[in-house]
Parts: structure tokens; sequence; C-alpha cells
């Protein structure tokens, strides 16, 4: 049995309530949130408090707040016997005090307030100063279903922009196939099983396998009137050549 | 009854071949191709033929050719009584002869060849010159089980161009995750979990709705470091930047 303390009240830690409250191998034994209201609506299923002198004691405290919060609040804090662990994929493990044995519980993916996620499904970027700490950071993970994946905190720095790339850009890419359906009158719905496809298909396929389309074949009729119908617009008339570009340079394409 | 006549041997006429075939309500008569040993497997299931002086007479003539052959492999055809429709977003209606009667039926999605897809999930674009021949287009979709979007050629390459940014960019993206992966030594599995959640989430919600990440909170401090990341990597920096602005723009954001 592992016993945990989950401290701060965002959506990340909302999601970990949740996957820890169903768990019979571990115990949340208190929640902290500066503003008790935030979880005043846990009260009935866990301890919560808004004072750091009350933290009760814990074998993992799962620090899931801003990232500019997390040097300033950890070392406000008193001692614990616990480890100590940030939840940020951009913040080095070294902005937590030294006082503390630390660690980091970097959950790779996207949470949404009112989307439910299975947490098993989300893979974990642990990392910690010993053995020991790293073993109790898995064993969690395991607890939880999730797949480790242990790295310093330079390559998870790494992961965290490629994790940019896949999610936030991308989902601008949707945005601006948004604004073009719109443009058309016509509803976003028709890009939807495209956009699942595309998903799908590197689940099963490196996306360098998967790459089809104008710049693919090496199609400058197609770029061409695509950049022209792109002509009162810039600003995604530049993303579309350097995104083409950037094609054509992956797969040796001559444009 | 809808009688097909299928032109053409590619991915997408493959798609097309098993989805009539299961089909009641619609009959391939024949299927045409130039190379005869491209669809010599499926000759016990349907009439096939190289030669475009033994077309049989159907309802619907599809032509699932490349864009570029469309106009001249449809000025070699003979008379026909049927309607006949190319499969292409790129391509204007106009481009088949005037001697026919002539449409579009342009189904949005990305066909792979080893990937079976449930056909009655794709939607389709359809165009053509009155709306007898609009309603049977109409009619074949409905029977594949298929939502249509009646739509002109210019409305129809747009729509194309916003294909291209959510399927052919966005799998760049994936690409450029996958090689920031490669670079630590870590899987590209990684990624997967988020990738399917950053779809699955606009099919519920806007993608303005859905972004979140440093450009979303003008997360100075984020971006740069990110832009440090990428320093041996122009071509990537750009794109991030480029990406990045994009966001805050979309959304009112200064950085």
């Amino acid at each position: 049995m592992i016993t945990i303390s989950l401290l701060g009240a965002g959506v990340l830690s909302q999601h970990l309530y949740y996957a820890l409250l169903e768990n019979s191998q571990c115990e949340l034994v208190q929640w902290y949130a500066r503003k008790p209201d935030q979880i005043a609506a846990f009260r009935e299923t866990v301890t919560t408090t808004d004072r750091i002198e009350d933290l009760l004691p814990a074998d993992i405290y799962i620090l899931a707040i801003s990232d500019d919060a997390i040097s300033s609040f950890s070392n406000s804090l008193p001692v614990l016997k616990g480890l100590l662990v940030h939840t940020s994929g951009a913040i080095n493990m070294h902005q937590l005090p030294k006082r503390f044995r630390r660690g980091v519980f970097y959950p790779l993916q996207t949470f949404s307030a009112d989307r439910p996620l299975c947490f098993s499904e989300i893979p974990i970027c642990i990392e910690a100063e010993n053995k020991e700490d790293l073993t109790k950071l898995k064993q969690l993970a395991q607890i939880l279903g999730c797949k480790t994946y242990k790295m310093s905190s330079t390559s998870r720095s790494h992961i965290h922009l490629a994790a940019v790339f896949v999610n936030n850009f991308v989902n601008q890419l949707y945005r601006i196939g948004h604004e073009i359906t719109e443009s058309q009158g016509v509803n976003f719905d028709i890009l939807k099983p495209l956009i699942t496809e595309t998903a799908a298909k590197v689940q099963e396929q490196s996306p360098y396998r998967s790459q089809t389309g104008p710049a693919m074949r090496s199609d400058i009729k197609s770029i061409k009137n695509h950049l022209k119908l792109l002509e009162d617009n810039p600003s995604k008339q530049e993303l579309y050549q350097l995104l083409t570009k950037s094609i054509a340079k992956t797969h040796g394409k001559k444009l």
C-alpha cells in the first residue's frame, strides 16, 4: 500500500484524485488546496486541508500545480518525510528544494476538466535521485496501470517539446481546417473522420510511412493551386509553404 | 438498384470495391483497369476488363484514378449512357468532357492499401450538373451509409486544402514528434495516447476551445526554452515560431 498526498487543485489533480480513489493498492491520505473551496466537493471522500502546516505523513507527495509556482511553493513546505514529486514536463527536478527526497511524475497527456480519461493509458515520465525512489514511482505508476519511461530532466523537456508539436500545434492545424470549412459554409464535421483516421494510422505505422499528399507526390500543380487559394491569408500561406517544405525534406522530394 | 462501373485500380478503387461488393442495394457490374493484372485477383467476384471499348452499361461510372490522368482518360472514353463522376478533391468537374453527364463523388478520407476502413463513416462531397444526377449520387452515398455534402468544385478545392492541413501537415507534426523522441532514445509510443486524445477531443468540442499549451498561456519562458532546445534545427525552430504565432493570433494572446 502506497500512501499519497495530493498538492494542488487543478485539472490534473482532479484526474489523479479519481484514479487514486478507485484504486485499492494505494491510499489518498490527504488533498491540499490553497483555496479550500476548490476541493470542498470532495471532502466526504478524502481528508482535505488548505494549511501546509497540517500535511499528514505520506509515501509520495504529488505536486500538481502550475510550472511557475513549483519552485516557490515547494520552498514554502515544512519538512516532509516522503518523496516529493512534481508533475511538470518542462521543470527540472532540481527546482524542488534539496532538503526533500525529490522526483518527477509527469503524465504525458492533455487533461480537460470535463473529459474523463482512462488513466491507465497515460505514459508516465519518471525521475528520482536514487533507485529506491525510482522504484517507488514505478510502483505507483504500475498500480495505476500506467507504462513508465525513466528519463532525465533534459530528456523530459525534449519530450515535452514533442508533445507541444503533436498536441498544441496539431490542434492549431485542426483550427485552420475549421476556419477553411467555415469559410465555405461547410460544417467542421466533414473533417472529423479524416482527423480520427490520421491519428489512428500512426498508432500502427510510423508517420514517415503514413505520409501522403501533394508534397509527398511532388505535385507542384496542386501545391500552387493551394497557395493561390490562400493568397488572401499570408500567415496560412506561410505555414502551408513551411510544412510542405518540411515534408519534402523528410522524404527527399524535390519541389 | 443502382448499377456501378468502377474505372481505375488504385487504393480508393479497392476500398470502393469492398464497399460495393457487400451492398445489396447496388451492383458492381464491371471493373476496368488499364493493366489487367492489377485486378486479376478479383475476377471471380466481378466482371473485369482492360478495354474501354468493352465497358458495360451502368448508372454511374466512378473514375478513381490519379488527378493528372482524369482529363486525358475521360476524353478517351467511348459514348457512355450513365453518369460519369471523378473522385478527386482538387479537380474541377468541368475537366470531364462535356459530352458526358458529369459529376463528382469525392470521399474525404485518407486511404491505405493495408488498412480496412468503415466506408459508411466517410463524408462524400458530391456535385453534378442537374438535380436528377445529384439525387442519384446522394442515393449511392446513402446506400453506402455515407453522409453527403453538396458543393461546387471551388468549395471542394478549399475543403481539399483543409484536408491537407488536418491530414498531411498534422502527420508531418507527428513525424517531428517522432524525430524528437528518437533523438532522446525514447520510443515514439510515448506520444501515441496524446495523439489519440488530441484527435478525440475535437470530435466533441471545437479546436478553438481545445487549445492549451505555452502559446495559449502566453508562457514566454517555456517558448524560449523550447526554441533553445531547437537551436540546432532552424527549420523546426521556424515551424515552432510560426505555429506559436498562429495560436497566439487565433486566441488574441500577446507573446
